[in-house]
């Protein structure tokens, strides 16, 4: 204990890291549901400091709470809204995540950890105007900074800013997440650790598939489309934040102990692998057209009601019947927007379009495998493909991207299609 | 209708006043209980709009939500608190009056009237240090005199400010009735209407004495004593800020039209009167000490203990004995506060001071006649002795100040002193 280079101190029974690092843990609804949780997150933060780090804590509203404070505004508002209703919408769900971060730097305070609480006007998260769904622009870190040098942790409420008029903004679905993550870039953390229900990220969903693994580390891109594709982990603009700025994420739970998923570049995911994950998604219907005309313009005649209607189609695909003059078109759209699509079709159908009829199946759902391997490796579509012929799946739909491919499957094969899938690419937990 | 200064114009069926008012309104916790009582309270906005006026509005948290929020503080906060903790306590308990500031601005937007939110920090209501209680010292007025011209209701959350440093404090017990008071003062208001469970101020207690009747106005000095002397309807605090800047302060309810109680300078209360109320307090002990020696420097020495265990004495009554040497010292003190001034009392009585029986008595009331007719006549006191001995009523403890007397008796006999003096001072209600 007393070579060179190794410091020997009244506290080499408990050591210290040479370099202090500095730390953004941000944690959601569920980890701040009560005060009892409230205390077991400042136990959390506190593990943190007793290893000499600087922290900065992002929280969520209690659970609940903001879904409360939606309620009584629309109960005194009506459903139309200007930007100064948004704005008042704004300042009443924002006290949301105002009262968790008091709470949280009181309960650290009692543990003896000097704390204090800034909110987004009083830190300068400055956004633009977009009221319900801000963008940040700027974070002035000179505050942060100045009070983690006298040793407090930075307690910071989710979701909130401050526009350029000085009214206050909020930052739309998952904002909690985007405040951690440009704290995060703007601090230049060395981590940025999201406390979610989950313990991580999953080669799967471990409810059908107990062979499931977590993985240690998962590439921004994955991330990004395993979101996208309905891993509910991350909301798809904090990752993407994330990625442009290089900051390392960690997905955990605050539940537990154990360590999460850490997102990185993709060079650094180390345990190099073909494919990431498998997700699924059961919010989609299929929709068919059958016998429409085979023609140059077909497909803006059909899509363009949709888009005017602000229906997003997913995956779309077109078969040539046998006299080469009539097509039958297939995709898929989300279940909630099926009825107003249907409508909008039929209509068309009176005039622009014609076709023989208008399928549609809600009894659907899309599986996909992703990986960065696919950019590389041949191949890797094939055996998605006799994967599934070996377990007689039918294959209703299929659609490719850079590093995902996407089957629509009937729903009843679900589990079948995932548990084969996963024991095929290699996926499965060893024992 | 075409006389010499009578405009004829097109609004003459509808006639506005020439000269339109600044009002500023305060709308307590049970006045904003709901949804549905901000509603209520948007229409009362409203009619002061309609009339031409200009509106500022502050409310109070929904009533409830301020004691959920302390009771959140205590369960995870200590008892003993410092400046940072207070800090704290101050940012999660001003998210109240937040939330009903947005909603009360959504609700009058839903009615057509161009309304919006400041909060404390938005407006610059800005107060001194004492987190938890603070004093507001200047409020920039600039905003709203803007937010008014522009035509909007402009909607303030009571009870917070901020301070130098731009951390929310809070202005304490009847802090938003002081906020709707200072705002009135700084924008030089034409009348502060305050919103209360009650319809105004009375004579005495209604529920006690039927023929109690509602004051037009009453004195700003008088309403403090009363105010003090227990008549919760409005803050001696708020009271004190409207004497000094002359708000002609309204006190009022949301859940009629009547008017309420309008206060002012002394000389302009024109039913001119000598007695203007009688109030009663049930919060007050009587504690006796006998047989004490009458000596100089003896009331420091039973007063000493109980000043260093933070306990106020009210009334004191000292009677001389007999021999002139032993004396009975009787005093009232809070109820809360009965059982360490005894504990206070009996340690000092081993050392400092000698009595031979300490005495208490919780069942008593405090009954006070209040006016400032007193100022001036004499005989005014001499009634109310009268009036309680012709009911057989023991007077326990004498205490007066300019414009009240107040006396101690035994609990049973409230109704029929509060009565009786009512009648005796010629307040009862004309059939």
């Amino acid at each position: 204990m007393s070579g060179i280079g190794c410091r020997v101190t009244a506290e080499t029974r408990n050591p210290k890291p040479e370099t202090f690092m500095l730390i953004v843990q941000k944690f959601g609804g569920t980890s701040v549901a009560d005060t009892n949780r409230i205390k077991n997150v400042a136990k959390r933060v506190k593990s943190e400091v007793d290893l000499g780090n600087q922290v900065v804590v992002v929280v969520s509203a209690m659970s609940g709470v903001t879904d409360q404070l939606i309620g009584y505004i629309n109960s005194v508002s009506g459903e139309v809204r200007g930007a100064m209703q948004d704005a008042e919408y704004d300042s009443v769900v924002s006290s949301g995540e105002q009262v968790t971060s008091g709470l949280l730097a009181l309960a650290l305070m009692e543990m003896d950890i000097p704390a204090r609480s800034w909110l987004g006007w009083q830190l300068g998260i400055k956004t633009d105007d977009t009221y319900t769904k801000a963008r940040i622009e700027t974070i002035d870190v000179k505050a942060i900074r100045k009070s983690l040098k006298k040793g407090e942790v930075v307690v910071v409420p989710g979701f909130q800013g401050v526009n350029e008029e000085g009214r206050i903004t909020t930052l739309g679905r998952g904002g909690s997440d985007t405040t951690a993550v440009a704290l995060a870039a703007a601090l230049d953390a060395d981590r940025c650790d999201i406390y979610t229900d989950v313990d991580g990220v999953y080669t799967t969903d471990p409810n059908l598939v107990p062979k499931a693994r977590k993985l240690q580390k998962v590439g921004y891109e994955e991330m990004l489309e395993m979101a996208s594709l309905g891993a509910k982990v991350l909301q798809t603009r904090s990752v993407e934040m994330g990625m442009k700025h290089g900051v390392r994420l960690q997905v955990r739970t605050s539940f537990s102990d154990e360590p999460g998923t850490l997102l990185v570049e993709e060079e650094e995911v180390m345990e190099r692998r073909l494919i990431t994950g498998i997700t699924y998604s059961k919010n989609d219907a299929q929709v068919t057209l059958t016998k429409v005309k085979n023609a140059p313009g077909v497909a803006a005649k059909i899509f363009g009601p949709l888009a005017d209607a602000e229906i997003n189609v997913d995956m779309i695909v077109q078969n040539i019947s046998e006299d080469g003059e009539k097509t039958d078109i297939t995709f898929t759209l989300a279940k909630t927007d099926l009825k107003n699509a249907v409508a909008a079709l039929e209509k068309a159908g009176k005039k622009d379009i014609k076709f023989k009829s208008l399928l549609t199946d809600t009894d659907v759902v899309k599986v996909s495998v992703v990986g960065v391997g696919m950019r590389s490796h041949a191949g890797l579509a094939q055996k998605m493909f006799q994967t599934l012929a070996d377990n007689n799946i039918n294959i209703l739909v299929i659609s490719t991207s850079e590093i995902k491919i996407s089957v629509l499957i009937k729903a009843k094969y679900l589990e079948l299609a995932l548990r084969s899938l996963h024991t095929a690419y290699g996926l499965d937990k060893k024992e």
